[in-house]
């Protein structure tokens, strides 16, 4: 019997190194560069999607509710914020989960069907996620002034004309090694990707200049370089589609999905479906930028984690020392959390190697059984909005999620097996 | 007295801590890019410079009479390579150290009037070195065959048009910001360059889309981003610069170049004026390509080595543990590097910082003193030429330069002290 069926039978008996198995082969590539309604049916004039496990909309955050009055001044279904509160306050929105339509949402992860979209593609898989607007106002925010709107029709126009021209018209970018290789450029590829935001510029250079577009081509450069965050829809489009493989393998204890929309922090686990399992969204203790106060603050929200889930991110924070600047502590704190990551999952990356850990692999697949026997919770990286609509960005963390949710999974799981 | 005036006070004592103040001040930019003839008078149709100290035409090594001949082929001077070596055989070429014009040259770093040059300027300093042709056949490698010559032609004419507009109608490229950039993006800027080539993308992107030179620039960036490497000459050009402002400081016992031109190392030092100080080039223990010899190798070679001592290449290998798996040895290794030659500077860059070393300076300014009370010699990393002429590269290492320049450089100053 060789090495491979050695790994093979192993993981037939092992349904946590299945999962491990499928987070670290599935491939995922950029498919394309389109609005919302393109990709996806679930979304309507007045019908969105949100970041985290479900939620009423009378119980949303500020800046969710925020995004939710810019999705509909975007969507010119209002034509001011007080006709726009008004339609919220009479209950004319739905919202549902980007979760479950295959999409992410940074921060708020409000989806209108005009918005655009980094749309990845595995064997099985479609998945996708907004381009990012940067940070000096954003709808994902919960901002909707003049200027943030203004922005987004242009990203969703010109832009989206300029970076699908590029996406059609270039050798395909595998997501996965576009990640793996922010990782050697000093990335963790969720708060810190300038240099993965950087490779998409080199990739779509030649594009660009032989655009159809060239003025807009111009612009789109310079917008990239100029937000360091750029990159991130692509990063969690392709931690969707690797989570997705991972997911509903019988009896896996791995996490498919961590999320937050601001009130409740949940989880997915691989053998337990798609029921979600959540607790309070957790505040940290968020570096915040100069004149915010910790008070105003909206706790932890987004669907962003599912770099944390797919095994980069606060679990790759070793390979981006210069990060912590950005959320706040030091790099030996980082090494740190990797190495308490490492004692909560399943296995170790193949893919996303880090260099200064002598190109040791991330840590992947969060085993819900391991966190009840270590009690350690999970870390993220994550920014933070202002408590109110239209207030913005006010700071960002390195956070513990809540534990309880990966405890009431690991018992529903044991009491699966059991009955 | 405040914190300041005791600082100028002790530089006015301590003529290393002037070199070092230099060394760590002086602000560079990119000046232009333009043919070699067009920026130095000391280059002629069979006038050529070279790497390392000053060496006689009959001394020189394998890939240095290669690239001599690639440069009289280049300029047109002979017709073929018999007629090259007729040339330099009746010794007709004259030849003398870039380190003497302000020019650096990687490798054997022969520079003819017409090869295309990026140059840097200070406020007292021009500088320059041959943008750099990739490692698959390089004139600064040796080679001379006709696909070597006709990249090396389009890239001093066309290349240098499109990198001009650029770097005339953009802000102007700070290049020690460039490369402190680069040390957060997990490049070292000696042999490690990929980010910072990444950021030179992306800072030319906007210019090479409107180019009026849109074939050619569609070109350039996808050289560029197949060549991790591009960015070399613009980080020695300001290398160049940063010791030069450091140089010619009575009493200054730190280095201001080390070089070498495969028979011999050299150093300058600050106190001791244009003298050179000489060993013979070390080999080391390179990291070859598959199927190269040990026994083929040229001793070290080139002037790219003006990194370390400007503060980063090997002085900076914490900030690149990726590198690692191209010059051989482990993240470990590399941070035992930085940590040594922090035992032979005379201070700490306040530029140039390392994020895993929580935002630690790197080591600048190499005391030929403290070399001698500690015996530890400088290390750089560096790439390995084949020794015949027209064989490239065949491998890359951690090399220790040989401590006797670095003695007898001390005593040097010792002895003028003394009298």
């Amino acid at each position: 019997m060789n090495a491979e069926s050695i790994q093979t039978t192993a993981q037939d008996l092992d349904p946590a190194l299945k999962s491990v198995a499928a987070l670290d082969s599935t491939r995922v590539v950029l498919e394309r560069i389109c609005t919302a309604r393109e990709v996806t049916d679930k979304v309507g004039p007045r019908s969105f999607l949100h970041a985290g496990p479900p939620i009423e909309l009378d119980r949303i955050p500020g800046p969710m509710r925020g995004a939710i009055i810019g999705g509909l001044l975007f969507e010119s279904e209002a034509k001011d914020v007080a006709e726009a509160e008004a339609i919220i306050d009479s209950g004319e929105v739905e919202i549902k989960p980007c979760h479950h339509a295959g999409a992410l949402g940074a921060m708020a992860g409000i989806i209108t069907p005009s918005m655009p979209v980094a749309v990845a593609r595995s064997d099985q898989h479609t998945t996708f996620a907004p381009l990012n607007e940067g940070t000096d106002g954003a709808v994902r925010y919960g901002s909707y002034d003049d200027k943030t709107l203004v922005r987004l029709r242009w990203m969703s126009t010109d832009m989206v004309a300029v970076l699908d021209e590029a996406v059609q018209g270039s050798e395909a970018i595998d997501l996965v090694d576009l990640i793996a290789e922010g990782l050697r450029r000093g990335d963790e590829c969720h708060n810190r990707l300038v240099a993965t935001t950087g490779n998409l510029i080199i990739r779509f250079a030649p594009s660009f200049i032989r655009s159809k577009h060239r003025d807009a081509a111009e612009k789109v450069a310079t917008f990239m370089a100029g937000n360091g965050h750029f990159a991130l829809p692509f990063a969690i489009s392709m931690a969707k589609a690797l989570t997705l493989a991972a997911s509903d393998i019988s009896g896996s204890p791995v996490v498919t999905a961590m999320s937050a929309n601001g009130r409740d922090f949940g989880i997915r686990v691989s053998g337990l479906g798609d029921r979600w399992f959540v607790a309070p969204s957790p505040v940290g203790e968020p570096k915040l930028v100069p004149g915010a106060r910790i008070e105003d603050i909206t706790p932890t929200m987004g669907d962003s984690m599912i770099s944390e889930t797919a095994g980069f991110g606060a679990f790759a924070m070793t390979a981006a020392p210069a990060i912590m600047s950005f959320v706040g502590g030091t790099a030996a704190q980082a090494a740190q959390f990797v190495e308490e990551m490492r004692g909560i999952c399943a296995g170790t990356s193949s893919r996303f190697l880090i260099p200064v850990e002598e190109h040791l692999g991330t840590p992947i697949g969060i085993d819900v059984h391991k966190v009840r026997e270590t009690g350690i919770a999970p870390v993220i990286n994550n920014g933070m909005a202002h408590r109110l609509p239209g207030h913005g960005r006010i700071g960002a963390g390195i956070t513990r999620v809540p534990i309880e949710p990966f405890l009431a999974a690991s018992e529903a799981l044991a009491a699966g097996a059991r009955s």
